[in-house]
């Protein structure tokens, strides 16, 4: 069988759950690891190609993007461009119907695929609404994070002057609305009131319930343990209470880092283009023969 | 906007929900009703034209087929052999490889598209299980029925001497583990515990725990209310313990009825061939611009 050949674009968080992922996959093969400082080679990565530009690596199926989500779109463009396929786990909801619409131009310039916003939300809880609008067409959809740290709003908190750390976890209170426990080291000469005040003001925070709290080391609360809580009560035809639950608890980065896996080798098997997970066959995510997945799935 | 114009073959049960899920979608129009009695109408069909042979429709662009599950095979070689599309919820899970592999042949000959089991399992559950697969490749997911009534059940326990009327309930004890609570009305000059013995003894309920318990008006006690839990516990890349929960608590035969109609749509939308749930892309299932689709889904 010749393996699907595989580069990891980004070494950060993601990154390293990618490059677990793609080791216990029996279709890939790491083709190498795209970092900006191609000289700082951490140990579990000696055995493997790392470069500073995809072009110096031989023969590339896909690139997993972990870069973070800001530069997704140009370095999509600029692999897609080398005829390689992408994938990411782009998560500003409202920015990806434009990159769907750019990416899909450029794909299908290059004769190649890419994959937006294939974590898990956006990614596979998409997968799960979509399903639930089919099942029951008529009816509202709460999806409910956490209780989990959010990484946007910890970036957020951390950004105010004398936050020497930060911890923003999203606590779910049902019906799609949040708590945020923001947990913050601060350092000396601030005040504690001053900076809560701010993050209660702050975009991120000013529409949601925020309580802050003063902690001695917010390493010690760091775990990436999260879960979602997604809901749909609707209509069947014309058939009420129509009752959907789907809820999970996952260590986060391991799952980004899994489903961009999966989706990659879904990358494989797409017409030239760019897609979001919702548009792609759930059976071309999986490894396997084709009709054994039929037999032992549906 | 020119509907998709879809006929509903056989009028039980599933079909009266079909009919129900048909008229509420915007982009469906009924071409007409296939029984095998045209000449017996009930009063909510008197606006719709009832046939005894789909050939005798008006420009069918999908059937949508409403038989016993054993009898679909042939009933949609043949509607397939006109070059309409069919959609089924076959639901004998052990036989769909087969006819996968069979309807696809017809339908690749005739140029048409047929989807088959596509009700909620086989069928929506199909695809949670795909996705969570995707998500966590290694691990065990259980799929827990009920409480809900069980056809199949309920018929084996029908056909038994004695037996006047009889409801068989699943009764979920997790990890893939059901309990069978039977209820039966008795003629008269027949022995409960000799119709008790026949039921436990019977292969449909031989491997589970079963109660047989008599009761004065089994009709007094239907409902057609049903569940699932679907669990997964798993492991994504290199990390254990990730744990997923599908649940629902749905009106079985609406939700089929949905599931159907939905499906109508996608199969309009598919090439040539025979496909499950799995192989479709999800979006294909839901009316609506696909860019607006993914701007809400995604």
């Amino acid at each position: 069988m010749e393996k699907i050949r595989a580069a990891i674009v980004g070494y950060g968080n993601i990154g390293k759950y990618v490059l677990e992922a793609l080791l216990v996959a029996p279709d890939f093969e790491v083709a190498g690891i795209v970092r900006r400082n191609a000289q700082d080679i951490p140990e579990e990565l000696k055995d493997f190609e790392v470069v500073s530009d995809i072009r110096k690596l031989n023969k590339v199926d896909v690139a997993i993007l972990c870069t973070p989500t800001r530069s997704i779109k140009t370095y999509a463009a600029e692999i897609l461009a080398q005829g390689i396929r992408t994938v990411d786990s782009f998560d500003i909801h409202t920015q990806i119907p434009d990159l769907h619409r750019y990416l899909n131009e450029v794909a299908q310039k290059y004769n190649t695929v890419s994959i937006i916003s294939a974590g898990w939300d956006p990614g596979s809880d998409s997968v799960v609404r979509a399903l639930l609008e089919a099942c029951a067409p008529k009816g509202i959809t709460y999806t409910n994070f956490g209780p989990g740290m959010s990484m946007g709003h910890t970036v957020a908190v951390k950004a105010i002057e004398g936050v020497k750390a930060a911890l923003s976890m999203t606590i779910p209170t049902g019906t799609g609305i949040h708590r945020r426990m923001v947990y913050v080291e601060i350092e000396k000469g601030h005040s504690f009131e001053e900076i809560a005040q701010k993050v209660k003001t702050d975009p991120y925070f000013v529409n949601d319930e925020t309580h802050v709290l003063q902690v001695e080391c917010v390493d010690a609360l760091l775990d990436m343990g999260h879960g979602v809580n997604l809901t749909r009560k609707g209509v069947s035809g014309k058939t009420q209470n129509q009752l959907f639950e789907f809820d999970m608890k996952i260590n986060n980065p391991a799952l980004t880092g899994q489903i961009l896996v999966s989706t990659a080798r879904a990358a494989m098997r797409q017409q030239p283009g760019c897609y979001t997970l919702i548009e792609i066959p759930v059976i071309d995510m999986l490894y396997g023969e084709r009709s054994e997945l039929i037999k032992h799935l549906v």
